[in-house]
């Protein structure tokens, strides 16, 4: 059984559609649910909602919890690391994790989607179900999942117009 | 074979998620592609796509083309029609339909959803289900259905923090 | 508030796909789980599971129960009645009920499905949808309502080929 | 951009209800349907489309065709190869690749499903986009991967009841 840490810290993977005002907004987390989705029967998922936001309005404050959060699961127990988070400031995170981080001897993997997870065309349950994969099979470091693609934090950037991440 | 004409407006039914803005707005019309989805072995329909709009943003003028509209397809042809509409002005526009077309011989049937079509928990399908079975059930009138509730036109408003239709 | 009574009898509509045989079996019954997808805000549902068979392995004995059934639920208090029924018999079964109900003051529709509920390409939700709808919008009588179709059940056969009901 | 061949050979992913026969069999391979849900802007994936049969079905003359087409993917490029595949023969096809190809530089990796693709409560979607992963992070080698599992050939069998591969 390889346990698994999951770090949930919102974007658009977690948006929900409001019928009051019209806007997808971050509001309750989803993310639970569509693990159950996935069939795990060897892997044991522990989720840790830390905050539900938009990566744009994620403070260096906000970055310094993750971090520290991070370094507790660390500590806690040998364990691969999925965060799911907000595409727009997804690497600004992953890059300060892999500063602080040097001597990591696990995979940490950064998440998102492009669509929130159960709509049309979402890539959501895609990008979670490729991360839990690369949890298990990627090396040590940090690194960006996601449409397929496997970044090293360091070598990554997003592409806003064609809503993906290239290499840099 | 029963002829039935849709009238397609926009909405919120066929809202899309956009990945540039991380908004949901009246781009492309979708509704085409949920209409396949459902078995009508014995319905012809045929859709006009006449605007796509949030209905809050529908004017004087738009309103009037879609009673012109209604008045063509009823010239043209004895048929049910079924209007997709944003529920906002949804009862505005079914009562200007309902004093202009007095002598009605069939039943115009306005609905619309709370969700978008596609979206996770989405009453879209729901929506369109009812409203082609409503054609095909109902006496002539203008009516509001939508979770398989049928409202005159005239006995119905929207609740907006329910967000459905109620009885007034 | 409409009360609808739901009685359920299993069918393709109920059918589950086994892992451990391979084969698509009236095992657990699973229509609930799919009502909850619809909203029903002005309907109250119960449903009664009677039994879960393929039509072709109901008795006389069985179509007497839902007879029975049914008898007990109108004496009940008055309130139309959908059936979800295996669809190779659901017409026999249909006219059982209309031989010896004679003055029914309320809709009884049966419905079921070509593939289960839950498949790709399932009709079922949407027959659930549109007898929900039939139940509120028909007048008394016995009907066989599917794919936007409403039949009395002394019109109606099943065309096993085209895989749905026609008019005889 | 990463090539993989994909090599489809039926088993339970690809099956299909059939409204005529009231059961699932390989008829229409549906795979290329579920490779469109898919991002992969990064990946170009060939079908082939080999045979489409329960693995119970498949003789020893069959799993030669398959190592005969592995090898011709093999020849014509370097590419990693994915071979969907019915689970209950997935690892006698596996062991004879094994056997077969000692200088493999590539991984292989043999995929399939409990649930066929689209049904309620499928796997399929998942392994295949865990396979896809597994097609760009594994190291040379034929592997089982399902369910978050990543298992060399020789090391695992299925466990009927559990309706899983296990570690032997």
């Amino acid at each position: 059984m390889l346990h698994i840490e999951i770090i949930a810290t919102g974007g658009t993977i977690e948006k929900v559609y409001s019928e009051q005002t019209g806007n997808v907004q971050n509001l309750d987390s989803k993310i639970d649910r569509y693990f159950r989705l996935l069939r795990l029967p060897d892997a044991g998922i522990a989720v840790t909602h830390l905050m539900n936001k938009d990566s744009l309005e994620m403070t260096d404050a906000d970055r310094e919890t993750v971090l520290l959060t991070v370094r507790e699961k660390l500590a806690a127990g040998a364990a691969p690391i999925v965060i799911t988070h907000g595409t727009d400031t997804m690497v600004e995170t992953g890059l300060l994790l892999q500063k602080n981080l040097p001597e990591l001897r696990y995979p940490i993997i950064l998440t998102g989607a492009m669509t929130p997870l159960g709509f049309e065309a979402s890539d959501g349950l895609q990008n979670l179900t490729e991360s839990l994969l690369a949890a298990r099979a990627l090396p040590a470091g940090v690194y960006v999942v996601m449409h397929n693609q496997v970044f090293p934090v360091d070598r990554v950037r997003k592409d806003r117009e064609l809503a993906r991440f290239v290499w840099k």
